[in-house]
């Protein structure tokens, strides 16, 4: 099992507190936009006195409320095609276990979320990174990249749309050569879309939008940044294909249960009014322009414009990236501050590529994420390692 | 992956209901008890504005609390020594793939918590069962049993102390029997004390009492039933083996956080008077009562009295349980209801074991408990498959 490459830098970062340094996150996914109130009070006016299993596909009432859900992002799916998860994390885990044995193949496009491989180890499953170019913005890799990985243990294709850490919106024609893929090599195509509503530039394409391929496409899903409820650990496995339903059933009834308040949660955020996303969208927006725009006027950095989730991908004038993040945090202040990043290194399976690029998760207000930009730029003149 | 043998007659019983017929719910563990006001209260009072992941092993306050907790049955552990999990059940799954490789086997006397099957099937784990026998209480296994099932890829030995299904309590001289098994074959004692607290017959022994085993011992706990809390979704792996807390620790890193609101539920928990158990123990100890001795007044039906947990197992005149359950809801009322039970052989890794035993769940008050005994007196009457 490998360890978190996100995580591996915390005791740095821990010891620079210590030290009185101030040090701005941008290595983590953790949103800082407040959960909605009305999802908040549904929780805190629970009405039970026994705080009961739910049913293992959660709760019909929320799975009934997701089905309005889903609909008003153009998905039709009934409540019975949706099994509620303990997050996203367990949607990838349990669609892994079901659809594949153990020395079957995933490919997953390089970088990508770096627990897939955590879920990987533990279905017994092997990944097959192809790798996307942060000089086309990480768009999806040629099709031939696909044909040349795919053998006779190749089960699946997994993506993340909006594209954590690399933040590309893949397009609709893209979206729709993957299922031809997967139609021609009878594959799953795992489609994980936990910042659908995060888009800045042009349209989501759902893989439930694909018309003809329903017992091909398994949709992973989640709460946790859609409404800034990453606590609740809800997500959810949507798929039309009844047999891998029954076969993920059986996993989600081992488990008994999700957990039944943030379910409450859930329920209660698809009544959200419809604007809600417009305020988060463009905050998270206005976000990314300062960001790509203070990254590209630093010398030698380059950073492609992503078109949706809150990530961004920078390739950086240094020797390693691993290195620099960690002298970060160990050897570097500007004004009593510094700031921690992702080393891109974690989020690739072909080892050796992403020395150069950072990770980027734009969840602070733009007053901090100015200041933490102040502190890259001046530690991109002071590091040692600069080339 | 094996559908839960619990779970299986849950369509004829909903048939039933369909039909106007009342079903006494005796096949399931969901504690009827009221989860008790000042964890819900807790729950209703969190102060947070965004419902942020916790800490991967768990809040720090909510682990430090649970060092109160255990200090409390005797067990002496550190806070960093504690891994929150989601629920028993992902401890469960931890403990397995931390601490055995795919092919690996793992020693459980039979009967046993059928769901231990998926986490098995989940890790890549063969389940090894040896057999106790109902006309013993079953008592552990013969020491002899379980060397005869030790394989050089026998890497642990799994008990549930008091045990689910069949409320067995062991004895401190059956612990230090498996701690000098585990330490004379250098397996792991994977200890799964979810009923810890009810006990009616002799005390409680910890695995994590055991002296001189530090290494070997794992703890799996949870709140579900211990609180009526099943909803919650929150347990505990607790290990004095660095080794394991640092495997453990990249599972529980890849799912990110266990859930925040019954973090809550928890640490709120701990706090409850220490008279709380003595209410729900003799609650449970007079329906326990009111079972035994009305199931052994039947006419060829036998139940062991258990000695903790809120399961009783007991074998029936009958020609097969799976069939008689199913002919329960079925074909079977007397006066318009009727009681839902849990054939035993799915409890039973050997096949063709239990096939005369049923598990029953006294998570009902005595009055319904006293209705359906009646059920099942009736019944046992008028079965045709009756020996």
């Amino acid at each position: 099992m490998p360890p978190s490459p996100i995580r591996k830098l915390v005791p740095y970062a821990e010891a620079a507190k210590k030290k009185g340094t101030k040090v701005y996150h941008l290595n983590i996914g953790q949103p800082d936009i407040e959960t909605p109130a009305p999802i908040l009070d549904a929780v805190r006016h629970f009405d039970f006195k026994v705080l009961e299993y739910s049913h293992s596909a959660g709760n019909e009432s929320y799975r009934r409320k997701l089905v309005e859900y889903y609909g008003k992002v153009g998905v039709d799916i009934q409540y019975n095609q949706i099994i509620v998860t303990t997050g996203g994390s367990e949607a990838i885990l349990f669609a892994m276990m079901a659809c594949l044995d153990a020395g079957d193949e995933v490919i997953i496009p390089e970088p990508f979320y770096a627990n897939y491989n955590g879920f990987a180890v533990e279905a017994g499953v092997k990944v097959v990174p192809i790798t996307s170019d942060i000089r086309s913005g990480f768009a999806l890799p040629p099709l031939d990249s696909f044909e040349a990985a795919i053998t006779p243990r190749t089960k699946a294709i997994l993506l993340c749309n909006p594209n954590n850490p690399t933040g590309y919106l893949y397009s609709r024609e893209e979206m729709e050569t993957l299922k031809s893929i997967a139609l021609r090599h009878n594959l799953y195509l795992f489609s994980d879309e936990a910042y659908r509503e995060f888009c800045y530039t042009g349209t989501h394409t759902s893989a439930l939008h694909l018309q003809g391929a329903d017992d091909r496409i398994i949709l992973m899903d989640t709460i946790s940044k859609r409404y800034s409820a990453c606590g609740g650990r809800i997500g959810a496995l949507l798929t039309r294909n009844q047999q891998v339903l029954d076969s993920v059933m059986k996993f989600a009834q081992a488990r008994l249960s999700p957990p039944s308040f943030a379910q409450i949660a859930g329920e209660a955020a698809v009544d959200l009014p419809d604007n809600y996303f417009d305020t988060t969208r463009a905050e998270y927006q206005s976000r990314r322009d300062l960001i790509v725009s203070r990254l590209n006027h630093m010398p030698g950095v380059y950073c492609p414009n992503p078109g949706g989730a809150f990530y961004a991908m920078a390739e950086l004038p240094v020797d390693d990236t691993d290195t620099f993040c960690q002298w970060l945090l160990e050897s570097f202040t500007h004004q009593g501050q510094t700031v921690m990043l992702a080393p891109a290194s974690g989020f690739y399976g072909t080892p050796g590529l992403g020395r150069k690029e950072v990770r980027l998760a734009y969840v602070l207000n733009k007053a901090d994420l100015s200041k933490a930009m102040d502190c890259l730029e001046k530690a991109l003149e002071a590091y040692p390692g600069k080339i």
